[in-house]
């Protein structure tokens, strides 16, 4: 059997880190390999890059352009260098964040051009695309919560992130409501705001029909 | 007076770094507002980006894709943080290598696919674009020479590099003259295999004739 791709998508809050963990043992408990992974970084070169993003000490001079870049080269790596080879291995590989998010963070968020964007992302990524994406939604207001109470995890941070809050958040959530309603079958929506073992559940049925189809 | 925008391309070897710096004296001395620059590097962001390509101890496992993103992170960067600002202060910008040496090292070189390789670098630069590009060729049995005496200065070092080295120079070499014979005139080929003081009065007489064309 071919492996299966699953990514994890949504705002900060949501509790994909924590799902993404739950779905992973459960997997491992049914007997599959999982390689669990997570962006930018899980190759040598992948973590070097965040750090570039996330800790260096220039990066409040950073550019939209570069980080979007920045992102893809940690992306291109990571496709090459493990996805693919564990994917041929027949595992199943859980991604916290991938293409959706720069999409959503650097092409809606930032307002970079949508085209540019996809080019981009085409190249890094050639014909490895997830076969199921699960976008843990949950409102605004939540999001912002929780945010409130950590730093944001898909961007620099930067004095114009921190101004531009709010209008920047919206425009994220607005671009992954535009993007699960135009790839419905790849995109599952999952409501984050429910009780955790509800969204648990709600995941595990996606994934098991996921895992029939491809059985 | 807007400024202008000079890069120097050319394999090994062809004595770029030393052209570069005579001409930045020459202006120098003209009166000129110079700005000397290098890539991947010339901001902070760039120079941990360079690290990464050059220094790495991973970057013998990078792939074609994540060198080139990394090559235009660094590039957005320096586009939007020096060479815009340099050239609406009026200054003369002197590049060692621009977007010439990606698609000659990484497009024909790493034959990653060309169109992409376009649509990667129209990110990065925008309209920022040189006025005049100086290709200093020569003989690809001079820059191997040249070459093997010092490591290659565009390129991660890799096993698979020194294995393809020929084939993949030699393609570099292909991909200079057909850009050059595509785009001339932007891209002024210099006979760099003559005497230095000659590439350095056939330069300055491009550089002249550009000085007069904008003044």
């Amino acid at each position: 059997m071919k492996g299966l791709f699953i990514t994890f998508e949504g705002t900060e809050g949501s509790g994909k880190s924590t799902q993404i963990q739950l779905l992973a043992r459960r997997l491992q408990d049914s007997g599959f390999e999982v390689r669990l992974l997570r962006e930018p970084g899980g190759t040598a070169i992948g973590e070097e890059i965040r750090h570039t993003l996330k800790h260096s000490p220039a990066n409040r001079q950073m550019t939209a352009e570069a980080e979007l870049l920045l992102m893809n080269a940690s992306r291109a790596q990571l496709v090459r260098e493990v996805i693919r080879p564990a994917l041929a291995a027949g595992e199943i590989v859980l991604c916290d964040r991938f293409y959706d998010s720069t999409t959503a963070y650097q092409g809606y968020g930032r307002q970079l051009d949508l085209n540019q964007v996809r080019s981009v992302i085409d190249f890094a990524v050639g014909d490895t695309r997830p076969h199921l994406t699960l976008l843990l939604a949950v409102p605004l207001e939540v999001s912002e919560a929780r945010r409130h109470a950590r730093p944001p995890e898909n961007v620099v941070q930067r004095d114009r992130m921190e101004e531009a809050d709010r209008d920047f958040f919206k425009r994220v959530e607005i671009a992954y409501e535009t993007l699960a309603a135009a790839q419905p079958g790849r995109i599952r929506r999952i409501d984050a705001a429910q009780a955790p073992s509800l969204v648990e559940q709600a995941i595990w049925h996606e994934v098991q029909a996921l895992l029939e189809l491809h059985s």
